[in-house]
């Protein structure tokens, strides 16, 4: 696998980039959130899943309150490096709904 | 399973929505592309996955110039129905760049 470094990812007009979480062990995809670059830095440096709430314009600590944290194996990003996957061990349920993902609906 | 109708689905300010790409066979994040309505209404009565390109700012049925379609076996909704799972059978690669998957970089 190639490797790029965090000062070549590409944010956004708000200084965002997309997150594709998905669980190391089996694969599911468990969510979907956004980080910035102070989000990314804190990720990388406590070695669990920090994002950028969009809704509370503040950062978000997954787990903090539901103690479901998301510790991840590696973090990859796209040909274009304005996206990310994140695959992690997930503590319980990555969705507030309490099901494992936040993918549990189909489109019929 | 629990079910979701496209109207339930919900678009943000330009009418966009967000997809992710699930190799349906063995669970790799393919991609990650745009969708709208329309783009959606065609991705269902086509079987293969239509996609909105914010970059041309047309519709893009993937692998017209590739031969890299996309049929999709299930679309999937977010908790908020803000976001979308495709699970597809890729044909060849996801990425441009000749790769399956575009995430094959791992940030160091």
């Amino acid at each position: 696998m190639e490797h790029v470094e965090l000062d070549d990812l590409l944010f956004d007009d708000e200084g965002l980039i997309p997150v594709i979480v998905q669980d190391a062990d089996n694969g599911d995809v468990l969510m979907f959130a956004w980080s910035n670059r102070e989000a990314l830095d804190r990720t990388i440096a406590e070695g669990r899943m920090v994002y950028w709430s969009r809704s509370r314009q503040e950062l978000w600590r997954k787990g903090d309150s539901s103690g479901h944290t998301q510790h991840w194996e590696q973090l990859r990003a796209d040909c274009d490096g304005d996206v990310l996957l994140a695959r992690v061990h997930q503590e319980g349920a990555a969705c507030h709904t309490g099901e494992r993902s936040c993918f549990h609906r189909a489109i019929s």
